[in-house]
Parts: C-alpha cells; structure tokens; sequence
C-alpha cells in the first residue's frame, strides 16, 4: 500500500539510477567518526579501533515471499528491513554502526513511494545510531526486492555465540512471543475479506499491538544495554526471527546441550491469547513456530540470576541440560516433557 | 542453462532451508586470519589490525535483469557475481577479504544447480583469496535473485576514491573495452535465432574471447597488485561497470574537473571492433556505453608516467583538465571536441 499523502508523482525513470542514489544520498547525514566515507563511492570505508572487531550481517526481502505491500505501508517495510537486520547484530552483543542497502523495484514505483520506504529506513538508523553508507539500486520486472547488510562493533571479548551455553545456565528471552504472528494471521485474513467484498472495510480495532509487532517489529538495542549495565554477559545468544523452537535448536545444536523449556513460563501478551482463541490456535504453538518476534534469546550463568531480575521485559523461560536429556518442552499442568520440533516458517516450502 | 553434468536431481525442498545452509556451509573453509567467524551464526565476525580501514560493497543482481539464465551457465554466473563485487573493492585500491551472499530461488531450482552457482563463487573467492563468510538463502516465487556483500581492508592512507583527480593527471584504463557489450549482443541474438528456430544450432565458433568478457569478468587484482609494485598511487579510481564515459564523468564530477579523452586511445580488442561492424555498430560507442567490462579507470599524477608505461595491460587514454574546459572526447582523425555523455545503461530504464 503507498500512502497517498502526496498527489505528485515523480516518475523514477526521469530521475534514472544515478539521480535516484543522488536523491537519496540527500537525506543521509553520517553520524559516527567510524563512518569515513558514505554513498558517493564504489564502497563504503569505515575505520575501527584496534581491538575491536566488526560484525556483519545480510538479509534478503521479496516482495510476495517476506512482505505483501497490499497491507505493509512501504514506511514500515523500510523500518521492519533494518531492525531485521540490526536484530542480527544486536545477537551477537555488538552495536550496529552503518547499513548498506539495495533495492530493486519496478516503474510501478513513484519516486514518493520510495521516499517512504527510505524514510522508515532512516527513521530504524536514527532509533539506532547506525548510518547508511552504500548500496545499490537496481529495476526488477517483477516483485520488490530488498537486501540489507548490517555492520556492528564490538569488543573482541564481548562478542556472544550461539555455542556458548552450558548446561545448567539459564534460558531467557526478551519481551513476548506469537504477537508478530498472530499479526500476519489478522492482516491475511482481512485481506481475503477485503479481496473477496472490497465494500467490507478492514476490521483492526483493538489489535494495535499485533499490528505493530508484525509490521514494525523494534530490535532489541535496550536488552543488550540492560544487559551491559547489570553486568551480565549472556552465554550464548540468537535473535527470534523463525520462532522459539526454531531458535532454541540452533541454541543447543550449536552449544552441544540440551534444554528444558517451561510452557507456562513462555511470555505471550494477553491480546495474543486472545486473537489465537478468535483463530483456532493455540497460544504456544504461535510462539514456538509463528517466528518475526524479533527478540533475544539467550543463556546466562545461574549467578547471574539475581541480576537477570532487574533488567526489564526479560524473562526466564527454562534452562539448558545435557546433551543426553534432549531439547523438551514442559507442558503446562503436567510434568509431561514434549520434543522440541522446529515447525516454523522454512523459506524453501513456504507459501507465505 | 544449468549444466547437466549430473542427473541426480536433490529437491531442495527435503534439505530445507537450514540443511541448503549446512550443506553449503561444508565447502566452505576460512583462510584469512581476519575471519574470526564464518557461516554459522547470525553475523559474520572480522577482526582487522588497528591503522586499517574496512571496505565494504554490495550488489544485487537479478534473474531478466542483470542475467539470463537461457545462456549463463549457473557456475559463470556465481563467479561473475562475486567478481563483480570484488571489481569495487579493487577500485578503492584495497584488497578484498570477505564476501556474505544471499540468494533467492525458486524451487525449479535442484540443489546441484545451485552447487554449481556456489561452485563459481568459490572458485572467484580461490582465486582472490577471499572468504565466503554469511548471507541469506531465501525463497522466491519469481526469478533468481542473488545478493553480494564484499568487504576488504587497506591502510588509511592506501584508499583511492573518485574525488582526488587533479588538472594534469593522466587518464588510465586497464585491459580493452566494449568486450563484454559485445559478447552479450552475441548472446540475444542466437538466444533470439535458437527461439525462432531451435533446430538451428547456436554459431559461437571464433567468439570465444568475447563471450568470456561477457560471461567470466575478471576483478583486476593484478592491476592493483602492479600499481603497488610500481609504486604508484591513482590519485582517482573507479571501475568500469556502467561503460566509459559514465564512469569518466563519474570521476570528473567527484573531482569538480573536466577531462580530454582520445578516441584512438581507447584500447578495444580487435575480435570486438570485427564483431561492432558485422552488428553494424560503432567499436567506440561499445566501448563508451557497453558496461560490464570490470576494468579498473583511474588517474595518475604526471610524474608516475614512466612507472605506468611498466604496468602490462594499462593504457593512458587522456588527460584531466580544468572543470571549465569540460569533458570531451577527441575524434579520430581530427582535433574534433565531443562531449561525452553516458548513454549507457541504465538500471531504471534498461530492458535487457
């Protein structure tokens, strides 16, 4: 959907490659003395302290597979691609400091569409401190195409794997899970409704927070903040981007361990509960398998419990075993464990 | 056109997408110290020593666009790709050391189609001893979209970018120009004659040269490794993707120069200037607009002129002048000023 705040159109094709970059480039200030040289170039130079070590992370969005424009406003699809992207760095305990980004689009887009898309970019970069520094922009006869790459810094002994946790650590997650699924299901089905009687106006009231979460999904920057003031360096740690089970393998697959995972404690917002009741579904299921929650998983050293406690929107969800006790869920009510199975989103089948 | 060397045909769809990972991620093995870690988490890790700056590129290509599968072998088609990055690293004059890739497919796709892709990535990276370090696998429901991030390092003090031309340098280019442009006309036209009539068997005999300038472009390490030997430092640099003359005024615009370009300078292969009238075109304009050559443009202070007669394979082919004489090109033949304008490609417009 492109927002039709402004009736003028600029057709891209009379700006050509050079003076769409040109225009972009207009709107981009750099921010951090590690940002040498921005767009201008064949690419972008960045200069760290010794002792520092830079991470970098890519992500590739098309339109159809990962977003549908009819309902994500093309603000927020810039907004959701970067905080992707920073999520990633942000996994990792380090801060993102510049993005590159390409685009490919097609003649069906005004210039003031592509306006918005780079106005939610920025507008993530800014929350964040991060500056984009290059990219390239490309036509596509079909869908939109959006790939980003992230760079981030950190300390060489602050950086966190996903091969780090132990067995008796604990597991814990930042702020709540399913929501962003649970989002995708409301925005389909109005869609169909909307596609099937355009008359019916879409039916949002009172899903605000689902929305948001899946349309403009924010990257944990105050987690790994939290996390430095008290002092506790996690583990191991991944970002929720396929969904809890999903994560919580590659957590244990990767540190050689297991894991016992509690139902009742896994953090589902209210709203959430209720839209999967509406939908047939059951609340932990979205969390497991919904995925684009965009939040930390991590481990920490149970004397850290104390102050796990005092970091906000954190919570423990369980706590990592053995490798010969297997990855299990502990249903709710019961002292019955339950497999932990991947189920989630898998780019390869989906027809999302 | 996916080589049928092999006829066992692995669906992607029973790796899935963190099995395609996994198994890509076997061929893969680090070789710089710089790569602190590679594929396996949620970003690639790089620590460089103090002193040193960090380049980085990306280019997105697109299956229609930017190739055409009916003609570009998968494994040509990966080496391209990344050599087409490491072409914009080279023009910085740093040295490239890591590449993430993401790419989307569909599932016409079997996995020994896309070994063969990453095969010819690989051997790129081999040959410029550069790590494949992360990326993205993604599915796509349209045509083949590939991704690539490269990063490189050099000191501070070693970087060329496009703005340091002064009134006076000489005008270098290395290699020959227009090939590729060439190489690709030859390819729509027996694509368009084997449509037509697809008993008649494509005529590639005698075109070698000019196909591989298409298929196969090589990033001009060699060139950088000369210029090092030689002492030499450009005082401008810029790769030659877009054609010539774009980038000629790409370099004059950053400079706030002008420049005087001769046409009988230009080096074009002689298979290029036969192939350019058997199409009925002019062997300058190719090599002015074509594009995709990868060859390295830059300019040298006057004093490196004896040095750069040392360099195999670069050719002075003018000189840089005051902004307010323009920039023009010389006629053969005559003392004839034209100025030159960039006709060439362009990513918006381009229906190739």
């Amino acid at each position: 959907m492109i927002e039709d705040k402004n009736p003028v159109r600029t057709e891209l094709s009379a700006l050509g490659e050079f003076g769409l970059i040109k225009h972009i480039a207009k709107h981009i200030k750099l921010g951090n003395p590690s940002s040498i040289k921005g767009i201008g170039d064949d690419a972008a130079v960045m200069q760290y302290d010794s002792g520092k070590q830079t991470v970098v992370s890519t992500d590739l969005l098309i339109e159809g597979v990962h977003f549908d424009l009819t309902y994500c406003p093309l603000k927020h699809l810039g907004y959701k691609a970067v905080s992707v992207n920073l999520s990633d760095i942000y996994a990792m305990n380090a801060s993102p400091k510049q993005i590159l980004v390409s685009i490919a689009i097609s003649n069906r887009f005004s210039l003031e569409a592509i306006e918005e898309l780079y106005a939610g970019m920025l507008l993530a970069c800014e929350n964040h401190k991060v500056d984009l520094v290059g990219g390239d922009t490309s036509s596509s006869r079909i869908g939109m195409v959006i790939s980003i790459t992230a760079i981030g810094e950190a300390d060489k002994d602050e950086i966190v794997y996903r091969s780090g946790a132990k067995p008796g650590n604990l597991l814990c997650v930042s702020g709540d899970l399913g929501s962003a699924y649970l989002g995708l299901q409301l925005l389909e089905r109005e869609k169909k409704i909307f596609t099937e009687n355009p008359q019916i106006q879409p039916d949002m009231d009172g899903n605000d927070y689902l929305l948001e979460r899946q349309l403009k999904p924010e990257a944990r920057k105050d987690v790994i903040e939290q996390l430095k003031e008290q002092g506790v360096k996690p583990t191991s740690m991944i970002d929720v981007s396929d969904g809890l089970a999903s994560e919580i393998l590659h957590l244990c697959t990767e540190s050689k361990t297991g894991c016992k995972l509690y139902e009742n404690k896994i953090p589902i917002d209210d709203t959430a509960l209720q839209k999967a009741r509406e939908f047939n579904m059951n609340g932990t299921l979205c969390a497991m398998n919904g995925g684009e929650d965009y939040e930390l998983l991590f481990t920490i050293d149970i004397k850290d419990h104390d102050k796990i406690k005092k970091c906000r929107d954190v919570t423990v969800i369980g706590h990592i075993t053995d490798k010969s006790e297997g990855t299990n869920l502990v249903l709710t009510g019961t002292e019955m464990l339950t497999p932990i199975t991947a189920q989630g989103w898998d780019a390869l089948l989906s027809k999302k």
